[in-house]
């Protein structure tokens, strides 16, 4: 924190074209609203262009073509989010922690901790368990036996793995999430649920992103698998069985069914419901409020859901739909009619 | 707890009149169907009266026009639910808790803690941590660096707190909750996700209530704001750099996207998810399980849910909506065939 | 773990006629698809009949009709799925927890602990819970006042208990659950919301599993009941004075608002919204994605869902349907000309 950088050290960085005064320092990032002097904005969204005219930063990362203001520093990239992500990395304030096992922890037996890992106040670790470099337990995490985590990866506060989940590297996983309880497994005897008792683990890839409370059950004899790079966000349940391909990237509330298999590549929106046993092929988009109810086998973009209007309309428009039948045999009769004259 | 009042006492708190003994004694509050004698209960939805011929209640909270018995006793009011409101603080059986800072609480560095405050066991506090008058930390609870608690909040058990979450006074915050969790930024580069590190905090103004296993992302660069007054059920994602206008109520499993500004006074249904980047008027209500696509400018109820019907009805109504272009074009030949006779 | 079977040992517990040789040592599980020499797998999709022919297990679970290789090793029952839930349980790998009290758990006053059940490092209990026998609490559960969980319960990690709630016999309840949150109750006086204080509890029968991340409110002044055998997915919202019925099983991210009541032996999909104050009858089916805003009164199948199609062929569609309207007007036109011709 407190850093600061030249905008010529941060061109270097974005492999970005310096318009204006390399000297600049940047001392943070701001909105183009908000953003104070000293600050770095960025501008991803034509819509707002409008505030280039007014914004407070003292310099802007963007496209060549909208670097118009003679007065203005400009760092010129071709995709300028991924430009503000990078210099995002600069000005990360998530605060460090301590090396080392704190002593309210609890370790069980046989574990493997790398030295250079923190393990935060009132974490519980089982037996068994393997914690590469530089990983990063918060606290209140609990992390069942035989788990493994690769290096610098990062549970936050008080997140829960089960036994058996494997985890690949530089992985972050928010609070509240909980990887590997059980799916939903229960065999029907005249009406009575049995237990269909879940043995498989949850495997992880590296660079995967986990969002606050979402859920990942272990799978009932293979595994569940989540790729590389995989992106999931705030809320998600994902089933027993399901796999995610690499660089899938899935916005929040979502629900995966088991044995749902998502393609690499894909997006899906927020609120989605994805049935279970179904396939998703590589580089589908499937837009938010959406539901997916049989296997997409092409890459695009894909949809279902009905948007907001006033209740009234709304109202109107149902009954319409409800009664379709009977428009369509209305305009059969008419179609008779019109044979017979 | 075992407190007693007089039909007296009550009517006073609640501004109401009496009808019957002033000097009954409530014991406690019973709903109609299942009060017992000494219980007080209250008619609010009309589809309920009923019962009230039948209940066991010693006193009943209603509008004026219901207060028909002669034998009853009756505290009228206009609005019998705010009446029962006020009546449930009386009887409140939330556990009591020892103020006072555990022997197993971990406390950071520099905190302000005020001597009221009670902080449970096994909370964990980070660095520079200000909690305020009669604050109230349940167990579990973790707390980041250099967040801010105002007067008489109460964190129930296994609350998360990242860094940095600013929240007012009279708050309540359900077990479950992570508030301040990182939005769900990244950049795409040729397929390959890159993290945007979130920037932004989380601001919560007085009196609000957030419901359990709810979770609230910090602001990529600017703050998520939730403003006096907000009542969120539970489940509730809400996305980075939202902004929840004061006073507005937010039932279960609602999701709210990036960026999206939902105004005063609004009431959102179970269900419903919200668009990013879009603003939703002071005022507006939205019925469960509608999608709001995009912005709402004005007051007032929108819709887009379906409900559920026999399968096989929906079944036909799903393949009459599907084939709704060839009935269109069968509407349009009939017109031109009129046309040319 | 490591434990062997016999097949005719397996063949005894679930009634089942061996076809192939009785002595076969069966050491685990596996997926037709991948099951390796001694293990058991089972076909109950015929879908995935194919695979028969290929799979390395040494014996299989299905129906008679499929048992079709003379040289396979096979189980005929008459419901595949069932008789593998039963082999799941000799397979279970959970791991075993130690009986006893953990010197890091906080106990409150006036507890009752059966000698035989585990309370896990860092669980905290308030004063006057009952623990039955074999219950096992584990890794930072919190359990509040008044808390009764009856014999062989099980609670996984970070499972968060309100007070006073009543749970039967052989539950098991997932991690970040949390049972006994205030429902939803908010009165209205001019546009500010007054808490209603939730005085009820929430009452489990015997049998019920609940998985991770789901929410139970406690009834506002009656109780939330989950009756005997109900088994409840990931990330599903049950509102205040809910009551389901035995047996019912519903799927992950269900939100049911509060005072619905659900009936026995229903089953409910994933992602679907209940309306409050409604009622569902005895053996209802909800497709998943479904909405029920109004009573079911008669066991069947509804639905109310759509599934994603191509981008460009929806947008077409909702045109077609936002402007049904129109489409009707110009039938009734067509129909008025008819007459006067």
């Amino acid at each position: 924190m407190n850093k600061t950088y030249t905008l010529q050290e941060i061109a270097v960085l974005l492999g970005a074209k310096v318009q204006g005064d390399p000297n600049c320092v940047i001392t943070g990032i701001g909105s183009l609203e908000h953003a104070k002097p000293g600050e770095i904005s960025f501008l991803e969204n034509p819509n707002l262009r409008p505030l280039l005219n007014d914004t407070g930063a003292s310099a802007i990362i963007l496209k060549e073509q909208y670097a118009t203001f003679a007065n203005k520093n400009y760092l010129i990239v071709e995709n300028p989010y991924l430009g503000y992500s990078k210099v995002s990395v600069l000005f990360n304030d998530t605060p460090k922690v301590e090396v080392g096992i704190h002593q309210t922890a609890i370790i069980g037996k046989d574990c493997e901790i790398d030295e250079t890992a923190s393990i935060a106040p009132l974490c519980v670790l089982g037996n068994r368990v393997k914690i590469g470099a530089s990983v990063r337990i918060e606290a209140g995490s609990i992390i069942g036996d035989e788990c493994e985590i690769g290096a610098d990866s990062r549970l936050c506060a008080n997140v829960t793995l089960y036994h058996k989940i494997k985890m690949g590297q530089r992985c972050l996983i928010h609070s509240g999430v909980v990887l590997g309880s059980d799916g939903f497994g229960n065999a029907n005897d005249k009406g009575v649920w049995h237990k269909v008792y879940q043995l498989g683990k949850v495997v992880i890839g590296n660079d995967v992103e986990i969002g606050a409370n979402t859920t990942v059950d272990r799978g009932a004899i293979d595994d569940t698998i989540i790729e590389d790079g995989v992106r999931l966000d705030n809320q998600i349940q994902v089933g027993h069985n399901v796999i995610i391909g690499a660089h899938t990237a899935i916005a929040g509330c979502v629900g995966i069914a088991g044995s749902a298999k998502i393609g690499k590549y894909c997006m899906i929106g927020g609120g989605v419901g994805i049935n279970g046993h179904i396939e998703i092929a590589d580089g589908v988009i499937v837009t938010g409020a959406s539901a997916v109810g049989k296997s997409i086998t092409k890459a695009g973009v894909y949809s279902s859901g009905f948007s907001a209007v006033p209740h009234r309309t709304w109202w109107r428009i149902l009954a319409r739909v409800m009664s379709l039948e009977d428009l369509v045999n209305r305009v059969s009769n008419l179609e008779n009619k019109h044979e017979h004259t």
